[in-house]
């Protein structure tokens, strides 16, 4: 298979990638790195990037950010940016993506636990969740040419303890390779329409 | 209590109005319509609704839009109205409300089936109504001085039946009755962080 993996310099994505790389030909994406540069917040980059890869058998994002923050304070300035990316932009990597999808390939889309359990300061990352999981739901009973979707929901990943875990307290770590299971079977099984939630 | 509810002319706000008038004192907010002028898609104009109203036992949403249509030709042009509209104006609506809302007060926001079950044509609509749900859990975790939030959830309710029953074959119609007392548990009683699925 063809697989393009959005975000695949990541802590998440450079697991996934190695996971794939032994029998599958991989093209990476990412802001600053990786084969292809996309900003997945332009429909236009997202655009070029396909054009560069042509037809894909697989597309996985696990790029995307949200504002991480507190509550009193927030405003829409704070919002706006993670619905511009992460939601918006993987909604649109499927809108224009399809097109260059191959019959039978799947998108993997990458929400988080926050959209059923938020941790305090998640409400912006919450609703982007949200809004990944539910949209994956509906597109994949739209998509056609026996193409899947589905979403991986990660909890807070071993991986980027040290870096997160300080607003994660009393979640669980989630251990990388069940992680990478999930997106494996996303991409390798035959599910279609699934929240595939790792979450401890 | 003294209850906002914007949307308050609309199918179910008009009901969900007329359940409340006999023992508070409403507000009711619209884009064209109403006590008060408010265009949810416009923080600046839910700013100025608040100043109008000043503070409030209840803040009820009813109001927001999104694109329905083929997925097939759907662009973010389709999608980013409903979100400006549904999603960040209900996000709105709490972020700047909270600080007009009495102790002990409530918001009520709205979703709809499609976060869940969305039908045909749906995902825009679907991924909006993801998000406010998501967004209403860690909200209720956020807000303070007693303040509560929850999100209804209403399927093809039976006062749509003509307008809207095309787009959802196989949906079962809800009875007004059913869904307007999910707004008054939302109100006046202790519920809060639950999404109130009225779906049959």
């Amino acid at each position: 298979m063809k697989i393009l993996i959005i975000g695949g310099s990541g802590t998440i994505g450079k697991k996934v990638a190695a996971a794939f790389a032994h029998k599958h030909e991989l093209i990476i994406a990412g802001r600053n790195s990786g084969d292809i540069n996309v900003d997945i917040s332009s429909a236009a980059s997202i655009k070029g990037m396909f054009e560069l890869t042509g037809k894909v058998d697989a597309c996985i994002c696990t790029a995307g950010t949200g504002y991480y923050g507190p509550f009193e304070t927030m405003t829409q300035e704070h919002v706006l940016p993670g619905i511009g990316n992460k939601l918006i932009g993987q909604i649109n990597l499927v809108l224009i993506g399809k097109d260059y999808l191959n019959e039978g390939g799947s998108f993997t889309l990458t929400s988080g636990i926050a959209a059923q359990h938020p941790a305090k300061n998640g409400a912006c990352v919450a609703m982007i969740n949200g809004a990944v999981n539910s949209f994956a739901l509906a597109a994949a009973q739209e998509l056609k040419q026996d193409k899947r979707i589905n979403v991986v929901s990660p909890g807070l990943v071993e991986d980027s303890k040290d870096r997160y875990g300080a607003f994660f307290p009393g979640y669980n770590l989630v251990p990388m390779s069940k992680l990478v299971n999930a997106y494996i079977l996303s991409v390798e099984g035959a599910v279609n329409g699934r929240i595939l939630k790792v979450y401890s």
